[in-house]
């Protein structure tokens, strides 16, 4: 299904405004203030009646404050609206923490004059260091001051959320349910530390899919449809589960994962309060928002230049298929061969022949294809090497983005990875500034 | 216990003979013999007298055709020579590679007069390239005329092995047994694409426990001491579990791992029929000689700076701790924090808590100490930051060697992981050469 794209992201369905402020989380002391030319740490995101709300948490048994927080207030199915702040993941900060982030959502729901229970929170940035309150405190009363609806006001948002983010993701679709118009927008950040596991609950599925691999990614969905809590809690599931549970930039996953939706119901459609046939659209269209703004994380990847979609077919059971194709994604050996831009199958088919997923040596086939290509390349027939040239090889892997097949003629089974290459300028950026007692934690 | 190091290596132990030549198995085109410059490429390992054998091997479901050969001949629990080449892993090469490979040995057998079913095998080097076999059968020609017994011959065997090695790995000890002098002697090689698994048999174990991470290593271990078959092969689990199974080096497990224990009796021991006191001694030695050569391999891993060993403890399960201690090990943000000198406990509790190990983190303690160093430097209790200053703990991981202590204080069960940094050399060296076709497979 193709949906059209317009403007405006979280602030393109009815009755949603944003705001982004700059208030020094990280406490670097150069003045507060939005104007300041300073990059914005701290978003408002607020709907102007109470919207029904579904999240998915990080997996992490380390979690931080702020989902302990929105995981708690998830069971009552509504909000109106959520704070942002990036510099400060307030994780790992004890009982301190858990007082903050309590004080992030009452004060945001005093300043806009919104009940109790009314707000949700997210943070991203260092591990360890307790939230500066006061400047949080006078981001939030600034922040309220400032909500609008043009997209410029999503901008400063999305600016409040991005920390190692080169470019601002974000997106809006606008489509027909029943007669009436309904959009969905959208804003996501993440660049590294990022192979997500999200779930509802924030607790692992008993048939935890990738034993635990996966850096902060925010993302907050927006939506003027009339969706009940449950329904949208399972939508968005579906949606993370084959989007944001499916990228990897370098195999860890983070503390303070998060993706919330919230839906208004002002486009006045019929409120989906089962699956019909309708929600089927409106599902289409949730899945479309997540996996656009997931591809942007991978593609703006700390030190990324090359995006590769990492398909595996034929597994004989979905857990083969994603164990497969994360053993790939996440292998340094593949990854390191993709920056390169060297068709080197051998690390590929060594890849899958140790992870967990059966497979059979002798019916591995390995191939390429462009981005949503049906013509495969194939460098592997059943383990043996085909008749394509290295030449035609490297061909299929100099673009900066491609698709990888596998098939382990096993079974029925499929599972997909939108992976990233490996390169020195992320080992660079990773390596840390020792000179800056602040990044201990980060 | 303290072992007494002696030189020689593999030629150390009583009736042991070594030759390594150049027949050029990668097909370079510039000419055989051992006397050429040109870095050997095959090695032959011969024991005077027929001798006892144990062995481990990848559990890569992808698993080369000497690993094959060596798991079918496992059996016999004899043996008297191993032919070992580098250039080429003879991987992924069907049904010509299984015949490249029992030729190999046979070859040698008949080269140097032995028995049918007398000689093993071992290969590392590209992927999915048949064998160079004319080239091979003059090497071991060369070869079994070159043998000999001094620290050179040794010398010759080791750098015949080596691939992305800069540095030969060797280690002999000699020790007393009931009045007999014995002497353990080793070599191995191994830098990238390393995170051994092996097993007796290739077989994955029930509780598999890495679910499958891990490049070739290969180790060959030869003793005078007079040891059953089956009690080797149980001292050389017991040594492989605790050495070549603890070290990673980029995550990856290579199809051809083998480690090969060689015990010809010349020693004049009382011959191990069952596990006793005076096993101990032996299992200590053989331990020790493991776990310096599987030490060695971190240290010169492809472009490692730093090696750190990490210690987790107070697991409830060795499973957790195993899992907790690869999680960490294997991270790539932790490992590029290492490769900074930058103490970031964040990101460590990070990956702890994403790891498949049940952990809470307010019981979690993190905390350095030199090698071997009693004295622990807590950045981390009971989750929280300690008083250490971000000064003492950038010297705490400033050493090229340290130890990283994890304590999960939720049992009393223990994992050791002997880990290196990731830095821009392993990328740049590993992102492949897209003008040489050879590498295709590699």
């Amino acid at each position: 299904m193709k949906f059209k794209e317009i403007s405006g992201s979280i602030v393109a369905p009815a009755g949603f405004l944003a705001s982004g402020v700059f208030c020094d989380i990280k406490k670097l002391g150069t003045g507060k203030g939005s104007n300041k030319g300073q990059k914005r740490d701290l978003a408002l995101i607020v709907s102007e009646t109470p919207a029904t709300v579904a999240g998915m948490f990080t997996t992490n048994q380390v979690c931080a404050a702020p989902v302990k927080v929105c995981v708690e207030r998830m069971k009552k199915g509504t909000t109106q609206a959520v704070v942002v702040n990036s510099g400060n993941a307030n994780a790992c900060t004890g009982k301190q923490g858990m007082t903050d982030a309590r004080e992030m959502v009452s004060f945001t729901e005093r300043a806009l004059n919104f009940p109790k229970d009314s707000a949700l929170v997210g943070s991203t940035g260092r591990i360890g260091v307790t939230m500066p309150m006061d400047n949080v405190r006078a981001g939030i009363i600034e922040a309220a001051t400032l909500l609008g609806s043009t997209a410029e006001h999503a901008e400063h948002a999305v600016e409040a959320i991005m920390t190692s983010d080169t470019k601002s993701k974000q997106i809006a679709v606008e489509f027909k349910l029943g007669g009436r118009t309904v959009r969905i927008g959208g804003i996501c950040k993440g660049a590294g530390m990022i192979q997500p596991g999200m779930s509802a609950t924030g607790a692992r599925p008993a048939a935890f899919p990738h034993g635990g691999l996966h850096a902060t990614m925010l993302g907050f969905i927006t939506t003027d449809a009339a969706v009940d809590a449950k329904v949208l809690q399972a939508a968005l599931q579906e949606a993370v589960a084959n989007s944001f549970n499916r990228i990897t930039v370098d195999g860890d996953m983070s503390t303070n994962d998060t993706v919330l939706v919230l839906a208004n119901g002002l486009a006045g459609n019929e409120k989906f309060k089962t699956k019909n046939s309708k929600l089927k659209t409106f599902q289409s269209a949730l899945n479309h928002v997540c996996l656009e703004l997931a591809k942007k994380i991978v593609r703006d990847g700390e030190g990324v230049h090359r995006v590769v979609t990492v398909r595996v077919n034929g597994a004989k059971t979905v857990q083969d298929a994603d164990a497969a194709a994360r053993a790939v994604a996440n292998s340094a050996l593949v990854k390191t061969s993709w920056h390169g831009g060297d068709p080197n199958w051998g690390r590929i088919i060594d890849a899958i022949g140790y992870s967990p997923a059966t497979v059979v040596e002798e019916k591995i086939d390995i191939g390429y294809s462009t981005v949503g290509g049906k013509k495969i390349l194939w460098s592997l027939k059943r383990g043996q090497p085909t008749q394509a040239t290295f030449k035609q090889l490297c061909a299929a892997v100099a673009p900066t983005e491609f698709e990888l097949h596998i098939n382990l003629n096993l079974g029925k089974a499929n599972a997909v990875m939108y992976a990233a290459d490996l390169t020195e300028e992320y080992v660079d950026f990773n390596k840390g500034d020792v000179t800056d007692a602040s990044s201990l934690g980060g």
